[in-house]
């Protein structure tokens, strides 16, 4: 029973929830959410609750809604590069049924083997592949939606392109369930690629790697992957896996490009970086590849060995990369809190994880508390944003006016109104 | 002074505007729409005029509100990929400027010499690399937007991932000037493609040519530009031209790969229409693919020497590419009228253009109106859309809530009236 009522954020919820509604089908939604806003019940809908930011985790007397059985693929059409879905789908069994057809499904959150596309649709989720792939909303053609009343409709299009009145789906998607309920969704598939290469490289210093970020976006190529974990993170996988990482640098890239010319434009990152790397390696053997990719993987579950952690994940702009792990490392310093940072570099995008001791569950430690506010902070004033792909959820929410400025979040709380008048689709989530 | 109230529609202002405002500064643009919403008074925005649908058409007593002086690309960052611009700056002058940064801006309508990125914003124009690289909404990360009351707001994010927050910037683009006025834009760029291939292939018949678009679709490979231009459209070519490309099929279709493997990538899209062709070349030289695209490039002036013509510009699913075109000119022959089609096979969005006779102002003739009507009923009952990117503007408003229902369109008009209470921002276009 806890386990329907939490996500991976370590939050717990303030009591029990009034019911939980296991959805059989659309119509068991639409009664749900019916009776919902007849009688004025909070909804909170979940689906495989591997949130990072409390959005699905429901207060006392909210019903808890679960859509993760709605999980059926409905439709693959290899012509149209269309996929009909379920909400409920894990992403990760989209991608490989997708792939069975020659095609993929481009966004690949960390938890892609566990979170369901209903999950991404509400936090816009990102992945590995974002940095040449973009996010959750750039897949989304259409959207099946409950609304709070109950109604259903059909948003966006079937068709690649489409400008017939505004884009509600866009709208839809990152709003954390505040704004209706995603019953089905028409998604966009890809050519799988033919090829992959993959270099990973060691720097002598932080800076080194953040420059080597620069020297990449400037290089001509578009690797489909470019990640960054720095020193701490590394010397953790080397507790958790006996490896020799830390050793080897003060900060590790990762790059994959992909496609036609996939060794030809590695050859191009290599080039990049070559001069400013303390050590390269590389290979267009997709075995191969699997293990320079398994430090990178391998992050999250060795920093969770260590203890509860809060993971963060601000953006920047590319250039401020360095600014801002610079910047986080000062905060571990000054607030007396462990921080391990990887994250998407092609992106921007960091995942501070603040190592906060406790239990899940537990209030979040003084000094992480403080850290996390000044990471928010560091993120704003280096032109970024609070959160790229996590959503903003129940942890983030004091710092949305502060990101969006208080006229632009007046608007957003318009537009909440505007489609959940009574307020009962999970309030105090997203805004 | 005609030429500040029409756009390249035809459709013709129903009288003259109360006043027309050349913007200087955004601060002007506040101005005048402070007043105007005070005073009740319809503004109309509009960059070059180069819009298909009559959106920027100003009607009797409107204030015209031309913002295309300020055109000045205020910062280009090669490590971001980012570009700040005014809403005046004309498309292919940002791509030009971000080209010699070695970077690319994605999205090139066909007007992209003449439009502006304001107006493709409003329209949320796509163009012949959508295949590939999508649409103008793909490219926005944040825009500085003027609303009714004349405050000025900031949507979106300069970085490249984002969820603080509803998606508002995704909101305004394609809303054809009815929520807000643009007058920032952040944009994303892209590094330039070092290299592109090109083919050019004619079939016997239209079947043909839309099965080959299909097998290029399962083919793994992934055409930046994948264009078809129909039998009609090669002989008014030739009228226009002296060429002879009428003679050599039915269908014409033009296929370029880009990136660091164009050439194999080509190859595949070779193979894979090759035993459908009936003629086929294709180069890897730039200055010899400009000769290829050349006979997609004339299609629009040519047919334009024959007459004023009523461009549409519907997308069906990729699948229903040949029972669209085939629609087409049953609609043609049953209505008597003269419908010439090319368009974005890759997207399967196509361009009828529907000759009316007459001069620009003129009512359209009923035959064109009714085979326009005709060619709306055909798209949606093939799972289309009206509009890819053309945008709905004055002349498509009929048909909005055919396409979306008439839910989502109430919803619509309430956002409408949440942004703009007095409905002075393009009253009669998108809705």
């Amino acid at each position: 029973m806890t386990e329907i009522l939490t996500d991976r954020s370590g939050l717990l919820p303030s009591g029990p929830p009034s019911e939980v509604v296991v959805a059989r089908d659309v119509d068991h939604v639409r009664e749900t959410l019916r009776r919902a806003h007849r009688d004025r019940i909070p909804v909170v809908t979940r689906g495989a609750g591997s949130g990072l930011a409390g959005g699905a985790v429901a207060d006392a007397g909210a019903i808890v809604l679960d859509v993760s059985a709605l999980d059926r693929i409905l439709s693959i059409d290899p012509v149209d590069g269309v996929a009909h879905v379920e909400p409920g789908v894990i992403t990760a069994d989209l991608d490989r049924a997708a792939r069975a057809r020659g095609l993929f499904y481009a966004p690949d959150p960390g938890s892609v083997e566990l979170s369901t596309i209903g999950g991404n649709i509400a936090t816009n989720a990102g992945g590995l592949r974002g940095a040449k792939y973009g996010v959750t909303r750039d897949a989304v053609l259409a959207l099946d939606v409950v609304l709070a009343d109950g109604s259903l409709v059909r948003v966006g299009r079937p068709t690649i392109k489409g400008v017939t009145g505004y884009d509600i789906a866009s709208l839809i998607v990152g709003s954390e369930g505040t704004l209706g309920v995603v019953v089905g969704a028409t998604l966009r598939l890809l050519p799988a690629p033919p090829e992959t290469a993959t270099a990973a490289a060691f720097f002598p210093s932080l800076d080194r790697a953040a420059e080597a970020v620069a020297a990449i976006a400037v290089s001509g190529a578009r690797p489909a992957v470019l990640e960054i974990v720095d020193a701490a993170t590394l010397a953790a996988i080397d507790e958790a896996e006996g490896t020799r990482l830390r050793e080897r640098g003060e900060a590790f890239l990762l790059a994959q490009t992909d496609g036609f010319g996939a060794e030809r434009e590695l050859a191009v990152v290599r080039e990049a970086i070559a001069p400013l790397a303390a050590d390269l390696e590389w290979t267009s053997d997709p075995e191969r590849a699997e293990g320079l990719i398994a430090a990178r993987r391998r992050a999250l579950p060795a920093i969770e060995r260590r203890g509860r952690v809060l993971i963060e994940d601000i953006a920047v702009p590319r250039s401020r990369l360095a600014d801002a792990v610079r910047g986080i490392q000062r905060i571990a310093a000054e607030t007396g809190t462990e921080i391990f940072v990887f994250g998407h570099a092609g992106d921007g995008n960091l995942h501070p994880n603040i190592l906060t001791g406790g239990a899940p569950g537990d209030p979040i430690s003084p000094a992480a508390e403080e850290a996390a506010e000044r990471i928010f902070a560091l993120a704003l004033s280096l032109g970024g944003t609070l959160t790229a792909e996590h959503g903003i959820g129940r942890l983030k929410r004091s710092w949305v006016a502060r990101e969006v400025g208080d006229e632009v979040h007046a608007l957003q709380r318009r537009i909440k109104d505007l489609l959940d008048p009574h307020g009962i689709l999970n309030p105090g989530a997203a805004l």
